[in-house]
């Protein structure tokens, strides 16, 4: 049976359709590749854009379709009315749909005879090896990334201990403002970022906690930032901890067994190699230098999360440096950051992005490492 | 059939997942209400989190739940098997998911055995009307987008007219660096904006272009900003049209005509009302002005988009204010934001956010309207 792939999303919030349309919009449309030919479907609203932007064979204007709907009866043609009339046209009979397609919808083209298959998992492979273009667009958005935690390090360096505080620029430091900080910094150069962690001591124990209220001198500052360019659409990601005045024997120990182990992890990324036999090595390396994951007190401790994950149009992608891993592949951009994390010591993640290269790995991370500011 | 709810998505990017839980995460998780019980199952790395945060009667540990399956022979354990697992336990057989349910897993639910019902449209409909606090979030967006948009505005009148360009703070404005200089000053406020429209002249005619290149004098400015917040998750939403220096009398007449049909569309917002009637009746009234709308050399002309939609956790939700209608219930928050484009002569979309309060619409939006700056 003939067979064409079939979306119904937003460019905006699906990188898939963005990546084979190159269209953002805030509302869903339809679109449909049959063979190698790709249809775009949109109202009036987008119409002039799509037929500049959209890089695709053809743009139809949705009203016209639904004029002919309903020229024969169907009173208020939905998405799956048009895709379904597409389909015909073409004598098509199945649709090829990413795991994501919404299920409503698959279940509406099957009513209307067509057999509907999703694709779990990655949708276009070819999406994982970056091309020249792109690795230069996670570059600058990583360029706006080093400029934004630079300005957090001066801001730290400037700020004065008092007691258990941090003041600076007449105020008190806090997860909150730092993040403003880093935040205002990255939206100056056009970048985006919806989650930054500022996260201090203990709080950086719960590696996807935000932080917030006072930063604690002699504590780890956990700053985890990975914003989304306006312009191009990519993400960068990097993690630094610091520490604002003396850090504890402890968190040294830490410190530089995160520091050995995420160089070990970067050194194994080339292509051929699978993301789980990193991970799997970082973790026993944690182990080896004698430090240990586990439920305490119905918390997690030590090291309880993937080594990395590509980055590209999501901040999460394929291929996984974790235990579902994946094959490296030349032009893959991964994350490398282990981290530990100890209730009532702190917590220390270091995470840079490498381009995996021929050769091997290729940080595009510049920015320094150091514990004590 | 003893019947359960069931979501798998990331509380980031699904607002009613959100809305249920209040917990954000930027991966996927498992979430499942039966009767009025809500579980939430989540990897270690956002136990704690999820166990301070979401707003749910239990949180589950997937490594606990994958545990268990493997022991029972299932070597790699799933989404489906987990969902299959609870769901066993709690002898559910049919899964009500919402209609954006990943289509791969609701076809490996329906494997397992188990009935899944999509609902399309509206999942909560109890999310279009807004509780108190949701409201003063949308205000406190609002708030930010208002300083936003008066810091353009500020520096428009600052900007001198040299030849057909605009030159401020030592350099030509752009509809990029007037996009800047709101998005930096939302984001010092903690909002995001991604798609800021600073729209001059014709490309104010395709409503959703961003703009690009120099703004130039005496011609229409679109600005719509969207922002969200960083901290609620709630949206704001606003749009203002100047000219900077003299507007023509074409523009000025398609300026008026805007405004007036505006103040009619907001007056008619009120508990009970369908958006449609509301959206009908202002195309209408541009059409008794002598407006019209039609495809001139391929693209559109006139008024030929929605006049509203609701505004919250999403930036486009129901009720609709447009030919797909939806009934105003007292706590929905729509827009209203008609507009008039010709090619040639400019764009000009006013629009503001309303609350449906038992009276009557109660306008959200302080910021003046006036033409020339």
């Amino acid at each position: 049976m003939k067979s064409a792939i079939v979306f119904y999303a937003a460019g905006e919030s699906d990188a898939n359709l963005y990546w084979a349309t190159r269209f953002l919009t805030p509302d869903p449309y339809v679109f449909v590749q049959i063979g190698s030919r790709r249809i775009v479907v949109v109202g009036d609203l987008e119409l002039g854009r799509a037929q500049k932007q959209a890089t695709v064979h053809e743009v139809r204007r949705l009203e016209d379709i639904e004029k002919v709907l309903k020229a024969v009866g169907n009173k208020s043609p939905g998405p799956a009315d048009v895709i379904a009339s597409i389909l015909i046209e073409a004598k098509v009979g199945r649709a090829e749909v990413p795991g994501e397609f919404p299920a409503w919808l698959a279940d509406a083209l099957r009513e209307r005879g067509f057999e509907v298959a999703p694709k779990a998992g990655v949708f276009w492979p070819a999406r994982e090896v970056k091309a020249r273009d792109e690795v230069k667009a996670i570059e600058e958005a990583q360029e706006a990334t080093e400029a934004a935690v630079e300005r957090a390090i001066e801001t730290l360096r400037r700020a004065k201990i008092r007691g258990d505080r941090l003041v600076a620029d007449g105020g008190t430091l806090t997860s909150e403002s730092l993040r403003r900080v880093i935040d205002v910094a990255l939206m100056e150069r056009g970048c985006v970022a919806r989650h930054t962690i500022v996260a201090c001591g203990d709080q950086g124990c719960d590696p996807h906690n935000a932080g917030t209220g006072p930063l604690r001198p002699h504590q780890t500052i956990i700053m985890d930032v990975f914003p989304r360019s306006n312009r191009t659409q990519y993400f960068a990601d990097m993690t630094r901890t610091v520490v604002k005045g003396k850090a504890s024997a402890a968190v040294k120990r830490l410190y530089e067994a995160v520091r050995e182990t995420q160089e070990l992890g970067i050194a194994r990324v080339r292509p051929g190699v699978d993301g789980k036999a990193i991970h799997d090595e970082v973790q026993e390396h944690f182990r080896k230098l004698g430090f240990k994951t586990a439920m305490r007190d119905g918390r997690m401790e030590g090291y309880f999360h993937g080594t990395g994950h590509g980055v590209g149009l999501d901040i999460h992608e394929a291929p996984w440096v974790t235990r579902r891993g994946g094959t490296l592949r030349e032009g893959c951009v991964v994350t490398v950051e282990p981290g530990l994390y100890y209730w009532g010591v702190g917590g220390v993640r270091l995470e840079d992005m490498v381009l995996v290269t021929r050769r091997g790995g290729r940080n595009l991370t510049r920015f320094p490492k150091f514990l004590e500011v």
